[in-house]
């Protein structure tokens, strides 16, 4: 079933290599061999507390998520529909989201990407994942190696939830600037407005979803709430000065969002997180992807989130492609021709590295 | 078919008094001798350039316009979808909408209403309408006071789109705000993002419809840029202190604007705007609400407008008596029986003065 490409890419995926550095290796740079460490996903079972381990989508759980998410019979607490409806994913156009990196062309460019490898540095160090070190210990100690940096699924869940904390964020900063920006100017928008905040709450939906799994202690807390505040301000400053530069960081930073959740659908799928092989996937997740029975597990889940990062890749390349002032939203505009390629808010003509101005303004 | 009662009333909404007084005066504490003073609305055809007596819908209209809003083939624009689509309100329930005040209850709520007091005094000095001063003049010189203080077609498009220009700020913060909490608390928003934010879009296309009626100069948008940058951050920090002041506030500003604009619908229907008086609405607006052929005048764009305030002004007393953070968004909740009075984006059972959070929760 599997390619050699497709193996080597496996294995590229599990070594803490940046979306371009795996591109790179896939493309021959590099040989196998130079892949020494494959952190592998250690279950919960042996190293977390048994609470950990219950099927979080049974209603019998009691626990501290009940101050997050009431009970759904709570006083006061109702069924809310999605204030975006989610667009409909078939099984098909998800297994073909691929990781991807759209090469840097210009200054600009180049700062996005840069800041990203920064973000990304940070919090590799942050979380404990030195990768060097890592490699050097696994060819001493494997053993030793999978104990200190093997990817557990709690480790996985941690760096998911404070991802999508943060992830929420940019959307929303350039949406609402784009509202003032249109009112002051007294200018209409051309549909940009809508795709950003609705990414913004796609990214909410998705940490709603993980903090069904995985329950942050205080430090965590404190985390997200520092992260915030400098992400925040500064997306709030970098979006004033340059928008273009902007779109284009989010869509480097959506490339490493889709490694990240391919490593996990690796680790699943490679028999690396037992914990998560037969997992169901939390209600909330279900009902917003409107997930098929007997497609309903927590791999299945990770394939819709995942791509929801590829469309969000997409969307920002897109946008920095654009003229930020003049150019209609693509994603909310009519096209003449709806069988010719063009972009869309489903999977249908997936553009990774993002569409050409040319091609469709 | 007028009453005495609303006689009082037409007269009291011309009067230049605020929402809580005009209802004091309908509620018989002041006789009509009082209201002396009556700005009659002047044809722009008297005061202003020609270019403002087209009709705005025409496709023939060549003027600045055109920057704000480029031809419909005009490269790279593309016709775009409301990113909410209206919700529909029929002829009945549009005229059902009155002129209503909250009486205040609290510290919190005599702080808003304060609020709202000193920014109608503001506006009415920089927009050179003193109420004294004019009942005064027309005792002396009827005429005069006609010619300085009446209110004509351009002095009522100059004060919307002012107001509107500012009116999409707060739903967007409030509605920001929010969504940073839920990811920093981690806590889910129970529905409230979705509709603070379809205010704010409902706000912005107010002006874009108001803007293909006038075109502001560089005084105006100076204007509206300083004001946009006060309110943005006293909002801001406001909602961050007292989101439910922040709530009741829009609340009365927006008792305000039912008042405005029911003053205008009054002036056509009383035959002080003759140059409103057989005007189509702009193409934006029958789009927007999807006005029915043969109603799509002015005068009934008004209507839509008018019935959107009331709507703004529902939602946001309801939300200033619900618990800001344990309390689901009624407009987005479902309820277990339908015939029963509930909060809903349309006008079927309006609630001027907001539900209270006994019926609700
Ligand atoms: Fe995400
Ligand atoms: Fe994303
Ligand atoms: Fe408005
Ligand atoms: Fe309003």
């Amino acid at each position: 079933m599997y390619s050699a490409r497709q193996a080597t890419h496996c294995r590229a995926l599990a070594s803490g290599k940046t979306a371009s550095q795996v591109l790179k290796t896939l493309n021959g740079a590099a040989s196998t061999s130079q892949i020494g460490f494959r952190p592998i996903c250690i279950s919960v079972q042996q190293h977390t507390t048994p609470s950990s381990q219950r099927n979080f989508s049974a209603n019998t759980s009691v626990s501290r998520v009940k101050e997050y998410f009431p009970a759904p019979n709570a006083p006061g607490i109702r069924k809310t529909k999605a204030a975006w409806p989610h667009p409909f994913y078939n099984d098909e156009q998800m297994k073909q989201v691929e990781v991807a990196h759209r090469e840097t062309r210009n200054f600009s460019d180049r700062v996005a990407l840069f800041a990203v490898r920064i973000l990304r540095w940070g919090l590799d160090t942050v979380s404990g994942y030195k990768h060097t070190k890592a490699v050097a210990l696994n060819e001493t100690d494997p053993e030793e190696a999978q104990r200190l940096y093997g990817m557990t699924e709690k480790k996985y869940l941690i760096r998911n939830v404070f991802l999508e904390s943060v992830a929420g964020v940019p959307g929303m900063v350039a949406g609402m600037l784009r509202h003032l920006h249109s009112m002051r100017k007294m200018k209409r928008d051309n549909g940009w407005i809508e795709t950003l905040l609705e990414e913004s709450y796609n990214e909410r939906m998705h940490l709603l979803i993980f903090l069904k799994m995985y329950e942050p202690g205080l430090f965590m807390r404190l985390m997200v709430l520092g992260a915030q505040g400098v992400f925040f301000n500064a997306m709030f400053v970098s979006y004033l000065i340059s928008p273009r530069t902007c779109h284009r960081f989010v869509g480097y930073l959506e490339e490493e969002a889709v490694l990240t959740y391919s490593k996990e659908i690796e680790a699943i799928e490679g028999g690396r997180c037992p914990g998560w092989a037969n997992m169901q996937a939390p209600q909330i997740a279900i009902d917003y992807y409107n997930m098929p029975e007997g497609h309903q597990s927590l791999k299945d889940m990770l394939y819709y989130i995942r791509a929801d990062e590829s469309k969000h890749r997409e969307v920002n390349h897109t946008l920095g492609n654009l003229d930020q002032n003049e150019d209609p939203n693509p994603y909310t505009s009519e096209f003449t021709d709806p069988e010719k390629p063009h972009p869309r808010k489903d999977l249908q003509f997936q553009r990774p590295t993002g569409w050409e101005r040319k091609d469709i303004v």
